[in-house]
């Protein structure tokens, strides 16, 4: 199956590039609401799905136990800027469970938020783990780690009791069988498994409803939307797209983007999850493919609309700030959405 | 007509994403060599036409009358990382014209080379128009303005004698109307047109031929190349896919790469011209489908192989240094390529 166009980008009068993915809108019980695509090919999650790598965390007792914050709750679910509150706030995360940045096995790199790469450069420092996207995430897992009285060396690798942990977890919500087979590393070194589309979108929707989940895991579920909702500049940073549409919606929608070019979504009102992926990894698209979908299915005030779209279909302007094209969706998808038929 | 997939990323034993996408290869007749995809489609060339857009400004003898170097000719044809010495290069060039940096009207922006970006912060510097990557192209245009006795304001407006000049010799070499219907503006304000595919594979025929061209034009032309030839850095910088490559082949290959996922290459030894686009507008993939085609196509000693090879099909590491995946030809397109067949 080809997958079908999502994204155009225009430049004057013409269709500059194209993005194709798939799309999968299903309910808590898995039944589908839209199905773009081959739903069923297996992809990576990536970082989408920290948010459900964090439940071990919280339905254990064990964040409670070390005392974390929202705040710190929620940047166990980041793939953050390497800002200085969010290298702060995973320092925080380690030094509650009597643990420091000696402990990550993320690895080292610049900050990705431009501004907070250039500050560390001009204090002359350079950047440890803490500034790692992923030292939330890793963080977290020191804490589980710790909580579970394991020790912490090696609990990136797959055999580890956090990452076996994990994985469970990752299993129960989303019905898919989590295997050595499928199972690729992540860039912060962690296992990630494939899993069909429709399977992600499963997991989003039981996340957002707590639908078919035991108690205490639909507690820690809500708890950790309610902790992202609250501080969405912790999941990902200044001017980042799921920062900037979690603080437009708030609790209405939990969105997290994943590498090469997935995405997901719960929408708690309308008991659904959404999982998406372009073919060929761009974020740009799958940005902009999340955003009108959430245009389409949310009710939402003119104000929320107007900052929705602008997410949505950016203007594409120069260094001199003159517009020069625009992404925008595919006619056809667009009817798709608009319609909310498959195809 | 669906273009077929050119480069495939793999993560673990699965492909995670995959670009799809044309490629033209020409002789300096129009022949096809191959031809993969949509090779008619319409497409913004993009910075990939620097080196044409530079030949007015050496044919003209405008570059020689001001004594350019060939370092300052090579960055006229760059899409530089903003080091400093591409900076400094480009001042240089607008010296010897009577100019400065307040004549250009590419925009400021911080340098894309993260070395260069993050220096240039530790010396609590701002970027100027010399760091834009287009900072030589428009100092030859402020050069080409002065010696055809033309004030430089607005010389990057599609009615300025400087851009009818360059428009004029991309018409001449690709063969195909540069008209306001299908003009676009680039990044640094100055205009880009659409053509085919297949005439921007024959116009890098051309230019790397000297076939059907005037003399003045052949001899600048290979002045042009010889420029880039002995100082690639100019045309890229450090660690840049264009430098690298030049660096090995030298005078054997000119290559030049554009924003959206279109690449260029002239191969003066085998007579012809190749122009490709990625669909989605990825520079991974068509810098991987770059170097494939000239593994193929190019005879080499073992040591050129090896570098190309490290070139066209690169390991993907994660922040640890382990490998997690590869970027890698499309079995088909790897088939099409080594048989020379096109589809």
């Amino acid at each position: 199956m080809i997958n079908p166009f999502l994204i155009e980008i225009t430049r004057g009068r013409l269709i500059e590039s194209r993005h194709r993915g798939s799309v999968a809108i299903v309910d808590a019980d898995g039944a589908p609401i839209l199905a773009l695509g081959d739903i069923e090919r297996w992809i990576y999650p990536r970082s989408a799905v920290k948010a459900i790598q964090a439940l071990p965390l919280v339905e254990s007792g064990i964040a409670d136990r070390y005392g974390l914050s929202d705040e710190e709750i929620a940047l166990t679910c980041a793939s953050h800027s390497g800002e200085e509150r969010h290298a702060a706030t995973a320092a925080s995360i380690l030094a509650k469970a009597g643990q420091d940045a000696s402990c990550l096995e993320c690895g080292a790199h610049w900050p990705t938020g431009e501004a907070a790469n250039r500050a560390l450069a001009a204090q002359d420092g350079q950047p440890s783990a803490l500034h790692n996207n992923c030292s939330g995430k890793h963080s977290g897992f020191v804490c589980l780690s710790c909580g579970l009285d394991e020790n912490p060396r090696g609990y990136v690798t797959a055999q580890h009791p956090v990452q076996q942990t994990v994985r469970r977890a990752l299993e129960d919500l989303t019905g898919a069988p989590h295997t050595e087979a499928v199972r690729g590393t992540d860039g912060c070194s962690i296992p990630t498994y494939a899993i069909p589309l429709s399977a992600l979108a499963l997991g989003f929707a039981r996340f957002g409803t707590g639908v078919g989940l035991p108690g205490e895991r639909q507690i820690a579920a809500r708890r950790i939307r309610r902790a992202v909702a609250r501080y969405p500049f912790m999941v990902a940073g200044t001017d980042r797209f799921d920062t900037k549409l979690m603080q437009v919606l708030r609790e209405r929608a939990f969105v997290k983007s994943g590498a090469e070019g997935v995405y997901c979504a719960a929408l708690p009102e309308l008991g659904c999850g959404i999982a998406l992926k372009i073919d060929d990894g761009t974020p740009r698209a799958s940005a902009a493919v999340m955003a009108t979908l959430i245009l389409h299915l949310l009710p939402l005030s003119d104000w929320e609309r107007t900052e929705v779209e602008a997410l949505a279909w950016p203007l594409l302007k120069n260094w001199n700030g003159l517009e020069v094209g625009r992404v925008q969706p595919d006619p056809d998808f667009f009817r798709s959405v608009t319609t909310q038929h498959g195809s």
